[in-house]
């Protein structure tokens, strides 16, 4: 078996990353810390988790040596650590934002402060399978992806991989999430009468997971809008571009379906009736399927192109473990086919 | 006009208190104290204010003398200041829990410390207009109610006032309520991701709001358990009870009846088609009417009484209100007409 | 006092109509008619009006001579009746799409059927009183509002009316919706398992109400995209635009501020600290309050403007009875003055 | 490979069963069948399977002999069949209410009608693995579970095996539930205007599940009280009962933790910390587990029992399939280990 730790196991990603990989037929967790909730039984936190493990969790300072180490800190506390961490764990995957960029000054403009550990960044692979497979196979170091950035990317990518866009629009991407975003620690802001039925735009602009569409999409000019909206798991990028001239349904049909041909977790939602015609995100809960859909309207080349994912599934944990099993030769898929509910 | 003001204004039932004082033809709300929002304008906290008020939220330290004052502190701080408050106005309504019970050792019991101003227990008139309309027409104090125990109360009333229970039986009372009892201050139990979708009896037995039940129904044998539900306001209390032998639905019939007929803000809602058939609390969402419904089994005696409310209002702010126009010798309807919307 | 009557009263928006007027100080409302609850009172399917109102729902055969007439149909039927209905009544406001659009070509094209009685369509002024105010006073027809049209031409109009748009870019505005846009009839999406928290964005392009925005913002290519959220009532709009070459902060301040001051319903919220600091739709439950919000990417010129309401309220009957009372020469705001609530 | 069918797969329940049979190691499903969506991908119906199975629903009349047959039609109809059915299928399980009484007139009762079989009641094994286990092992015919009887049931069964209760007292189970035990067809009341946010105590008595509660747990008079709640997975029963006399805490946590160490899907919760110390059915979401909570008032023996389950779950298809393994001689938990998800 191989021997994981998750470091910060008691948040929302890294707790999925747990709950994975206690049902992972080539894993054993053997560690799981948390500074906050030290002692305690990871089912106290986890309810979902109760008669599935007697872990506790232990104090990160006390770290052993693993073959895996998955990082589930707070933006910025890894790219301190990663020196250290590094001497533990043959691979690590980290979740944070903090190797998921592949330029130091990129970092500081988008995060307010200098990279502390630049010439670590070469070293990471962007962790999402779909655009990087080939140079996660045998690769060490993995960043996680940032989940509203995964949701744009994939609903782009059909269509950048075909190049299918006239990169002389602006692109626009809107995208709702639910709460889990906020992570495990709650705010004013999270206070359940503030934040039950909002629909909220809190970022009309310049969040910061725009950098990793700029950066693995290759486009210029990209306008991430951020809406909160009354759901906990989900987040569905509604993305709005110009075609090239000329392109045409067929086309895109054409795109679409290669790039959910290629790749097991993603699928292609278009159906003419029925009540789930389009990519929605509550019915993904818990799985790591992303689902893609997209609109065209011919006369004016304006393309809506849409991706449903669970942000703590294919845009946190999910893709995590996916990385793992490709960095390890494993069947990409194992431990990661839980479908999601209907209803839900 | 009548001068008021209100202590903790920037909570959820101060709020309310402003929000229906705004609109109440005979007030004029003078000053608004928040310590933690010193200096800020009402409608940052309270953004359904906004074009309606210009005030902003004082120090309490400086409060100036007004003709009715609204307290709306965290319980146990009002009965330390009482004296000193009482030179500020004529009429003092306390939306706090620390003037609702009678008795002192009541108090010390059932909130675990003793009250610091146990002579000024008597001068308090329990607020709830429907129990105590007379004492109220005239009264200079008053106290708030707990938004649960008029929920049980309002449930039970018909039933104590027509003295049709058997009191030696046990009387259990499921309330199901709204995230909005927190108060407007979070908590981790709060935060959306947790407290959304939530189906969780958090009190099973011993909440303090027994004791106004007790107090004011004058039954021995009350179990008042608390399940918090996915809603912001709105609470229903759901009572099982025993009726004496004999008791038949036409005599429950004429108890409900009596007593919605008495009170302008008291429904009964037992309908035999339709969606809305028993009492429900969304639909009264800022309104200051509690419905009303009963079920009986005439074979055994066993008695289901339902009271709908909206916490912050008939169970907060809006009987708090209604007390005001009481004691002020004002039609005691005055600026409480908002029926609730449909749909919501 | 006015008399008034509503036809179609038993769905969402006469139901709101009703739930204003009853409380209008100027208007009485006389009959109320539904086919399918004939008969019934009122209450049993508007809960919230119960005690506030004894009529039932009567035939729509048997209406009688008003004042003022409201009409709420379904959409297509208004205009097969409009000449009997002129005759019962000096003012008509109708809620539905039949002559919300200028032009009989425009209708059809948007709404697949030549229109039946086109030459009505240039007698009602479009029901929107931001836009229209002058039109309304003295008017006798006025035509409703799309709920999701006032949501986009209310973020827009400031832009437009300040002529800072770059016209020849593309408008998107995203719209987020509560499920009571779908009326009191539901259908197999709005079953609430299959509607709870989605994400569904279930118009990517071509939405009726497009015609609307086209029509009184005077742009050529907008797009509409509608997604639905897990919310009963509101909107928010979230336009994307470009604006003109060398347009400040400042001058999008002077425009937003110009509009807010014409008009009692509309409000800026742009605030800088707090939960609420852009435009929310769940804070106007109830409320004929529109709230406005901008942000500008001055680099690029990139032009965000949202919009939120109650799609019930502001985009219905708020509007409707906001006409009624400019088309009777009272004051604007009667009978509209409930604030909303906060929390909800 | 065990081959197996669905009757009635489009539905809520039947759908769970093939969701949960789709990733069993031991058992191909071979058909599926639904009169409303005949030749539909089982995708369309239930879009988390889509890439997951490439079935269409195909037509009951044709279908094929096979080791075991689900049936999941409405209530009433597999009565009618069964004769016809149990000539195509070694195994059966029942999900309707067909055959979960043993008493003919019982059945008569509570449903208002005779049974079309009554000689088919005697065998049927009531199929709750939990109260059933031997009897399910080897046996050829098991009935569905009601879910709310469910929750009631495993609430209760603790204090009922260890014969703690005082059974001269009435017995009230409060159960509150999410909006998919109304099924896929939705009605007026599950229009999600309708049915957001409601607190709808909508069956104060003779819930049809009582009679299982009463043939189950040998108890005379119980009451069960239902009241909807906004969910749409989920099930809480809180049951309130009095103890014999000198039942104290200790014999309660013997008589729960003795329960829960015998059944694998059952588990104790407890805690005196953190946000998840009582049952909650949110976390349970997808998942087979039921969780259990009690507390004890030692003064008057008052003891409140709770239950959590996913009614879709161990309620409906868990258990379901919980049956099937057992009847087949497999591990019981065989394709049931998905623990819920944290946060939902």
């Amino acid at each position: 078996m191989i021997r994981a730790a998750i470091v910060g196991a008691s948040g929302y990603a890294g707790g999925e990353v747990l709950r994975l990989l206690l049902d992972h037929p080539e894993v054993e967790v053997v560690q799981v810390t948390s500074r906050r909730h030290l002692g305690e039984y990871v089912y106290q936190v986890h309810p979902n988790l109760r008669k599935r493990t007697s872990l506790k969790f232990s104090d990160p300072a006390g770290l052993e040596a693993v073959d895996v180490l998955f990082l589930a800190l707070p933006h910025g506390e890894a790219q301190h650590q990663i020196d250290r961490l590094a001497g533990l764990a043959t691979y690590i995957i980290d979740l944070s934002a903090d190797f998921r960029l592949k330029r130091a000054e990129d970092y500081e403009h988008w995060y307010g402060a200098p990279h502390a550990a630049p010439h670590w960044l070469g070293r990471f692979v962007y962790g999402l399978p779909e655009l990087h497979r080939e140079d996660l196979r045998g690769a060490h170091y993995a960043s996680g992806v940032g989940c509203n950035a995964t949701a744009a990317n994939l609903a782009l990518w059909p269509l950048v991989r075909a190049d299918l866009l006239d990169t002389s629009q602006p692109v626009v991407v809107e995208i709702k999430v639910g709460s889990s975003e906020s992570g495990a620690e709650g705010n004013v802001g999270t206070h359940h009468p503030e934040r039950s039925g909002v629909i909220r735009t809190f970022s009309p602009f310049g969040h910061r997971h725009t950098a990793e569409v700029i950066q693995e999409m290759g486009l210029e000019h990209v306008v991430l809008t951020m809406t909160a909206v009354d759901l906990v798991r989900g987040a569905l990028a509604t993305a709005h571009a110009r075609v090239k001239a000329g392109v045409s349904q067929r086309d895109l049909w054409r795109a679409y379906r290669a790039v959910v041909n290629e790749n097991p977790f993603l699928r292609l939602v278009k159906e003419q009736r029925g009540i789930y015609r389009v990519p929605e995100p509550k019915i993904l809960a818990g799985s790591n399927y992303a689902d893609l859909g997209f609109e065209l309207d011919e006369r004016t080349g304006h393309v809506v192109s849409m991706c449903a994912l669970d942000n703590l599934m294919k845009g946190a944990a999910g893709s995590a473990v996916q990385c793992m099993n490709l960095m390890l030769g494993l069947d990409e898929t194992l431990g990661l086919t839980f479908p999601g509910l209907h209803p839900i």
